[in-house]
């Protein structure tokens, strides 16, 4: 199969036409923005962030736009468009990369987001690499560095399940949590409606621990955090008994947000969450002391595991 | 090694720090533009555009940026940002991550485009995929689509140097060739210049035969091609003799520009890149039979070898 019908079949999920020029010259040309724009670029690797034992094509294809979307999210921006590498091993086949692109387009249709280019590689491994870009609200980027002493700590959803969901993977035990791993939702719009409300934030794709410590650095603060006040699924509870907050802590993967609101905004935020129907719960605050604390019900401060690093070598 | 001491490695020799948001945060913040953006995605991995044998990490870095900017010099734009996702295999040293980065960071400083951003994976093999954006002219953006049947068509440099380079390497031969191999020079001058007379362009990555396949596709008209007037090198005339023409057709990897540039614009284009100090060599002409024909010294239409596929699963 060449190049050129790898494209043509990747892009026909994506419907429209990118326009004005796309995917088939040297560059995709896009519009000129007012605003400033978000750029990240992720990839996803067979073998390091899914294996095609477990992962369909479709799921590859989800998670790659997925991850890259939840950057995207953690700035509060609008997404607007991406470019695609793909790398392919010897041998893949059309149908493949049909189902890639199949598991992507609904996604990038959901948020908004436009394919406008891409690149075709061989190698050894199955790998999407994507670049998006995001325009900036009017109240600029969410940073990680914005977060003060007092400011209130909350986090989306709940954490630890695509940590359960990986260990889970191929067993009939915690479907919900397996869908949190192959299939994350970026938290697009909790990221521009916090964009109004908070201080700083970071999607937590590392695990709390970790991605706190970002937010915490670059911030230039420190942090405590009240283990009975991470949000837990019932799922995660079940399998995980007293254990559940380790993985909440520890686990990486679940792409919810990590959000610094100063407190005076506390209460406009929470009710505007509430409103657009986003679960956020209050987990801790900043200090002014630059240590990070996990405290038990009962206040006493507790070693925590390490973040989950996706990078090991 | 940790992924944040890596980062750290890797930004040092870009210098100046990438404002506002740079490297650190979930996404890159890039200022607003009047201008609509070119952008690129480009990767080379270890295997199938280079091997470890024959490149230092520095030609790899090198390469990586090269091959991206080429891609913003076949539209006419001014490189702007970019943002580079690396993949490591197991085991890689922070002093080759380093050595990546020395050999990027002054073809990045020389084409006046910024990091922005970037991220790290482990993978089996090396790669290096960029995203790169230019911002487009006064002229907008030189596209594939724009010639017409009588344009003349110019190719820059000389062709089919890097495919002698690929053959010689680790050789004493063709010490000049393995540089363009190893070090392609991404003609963002002329692509800036051509902006202004030409009215389709595209870079050579795999091939005249190919190259110029796209180009007579993407403007619905053929092409008339003198074998005898391709630019060649000395060196590859004095390697392949009489067949020199038949690298210069299907080599690839040159990274030379393929202009059509309409007949009333010739003179002045010739001028001004004479004036510039970029060789240009009229190839012959855009037709309206929507055939692509090369012809020899005396006229006659002559079979040449197919392009060079990077991809062939």
């Amino acid at each position: 199969v060449a190049e050129f019908d790898f494209i043509r079949d990747f892009v026909r999920p994506f419907g429209v036409p990118p326009a004005p020029v796309g995917p088939g010259d040297d560059c995709a040309v896009v519009p000129s923005s007012r605003t400033p724009l978000c750029v990240t670029t992720d990839a996803v690797v067979e073998g390091v962030h899914f294996t095609l034992r477990h992962f369909s094509w479709e799921d590859v294809g989800h998670k790659a736009l997925a991850v890259n979307l939840s950057d995207l999210a953690a700035m509060g921006a609008v997404p607007s468009w991406f470019v695609c590498a793909l790398a392919l091993p010897r041998g893949a086949r059309s149908a493949q990369v049909r189902a890639l692109a199949r598991g992507m387009a609904p996604l990038a249709r959901e948020a908004g987001i436009r394919l406008v280019g891409g690149n075709f590689t061989q190698a050894k491994e199955l790998s999407v690499t994507l670049t998006a870009a995001g325009r900036v609200g009017a109240r600029g980027a969410l940073l990680r560095s914005g977060g003060r002493p007092g400011d209130q700590l909350y986090v989306s959803g709940t954490l630890g399940d695509a940590r359960l969901g990986l260990a889970c993977l191929g067993m009939r035990r915690a479907p919900r949590a397996q869908l949190r791993q192959r299939r994350p939702r970026p938290r697009l719009g909790l990221g521009l409606l916090s964009a109004h409300y908070a201080s700083a934030g970071i999607d937590i794709s590392d695990g709390l621990v970790g991605d706190l410590g970002h937010l915490c650095n670059a911030s230039r603060v420190g942090a405590r955090v009240s283990l009975a006040a991470l949000p837990v699924s019932s799922e995660l509870r079940k399998e995980a008994g007293r254990h559940a907050w380790r993985w909440a802590v520890a686990g990486g993967e679940d792409y919810e947000l990590l959000l610094a609101v100063p407190r005076k905004a506390v209460r406009a935020f929470e009710r505007a969450s509430r409103r657009a129907g986003h679960s956020v719960a209050n987990v801790g605050e900043l200090t002014r002391r630059r240590a990070v604390v996990f405290v038990d019900a009962r206040g006493r401060p507790t070693a925590v595991p390490h973040g989950f690093e996706h990078f090991t070598p």
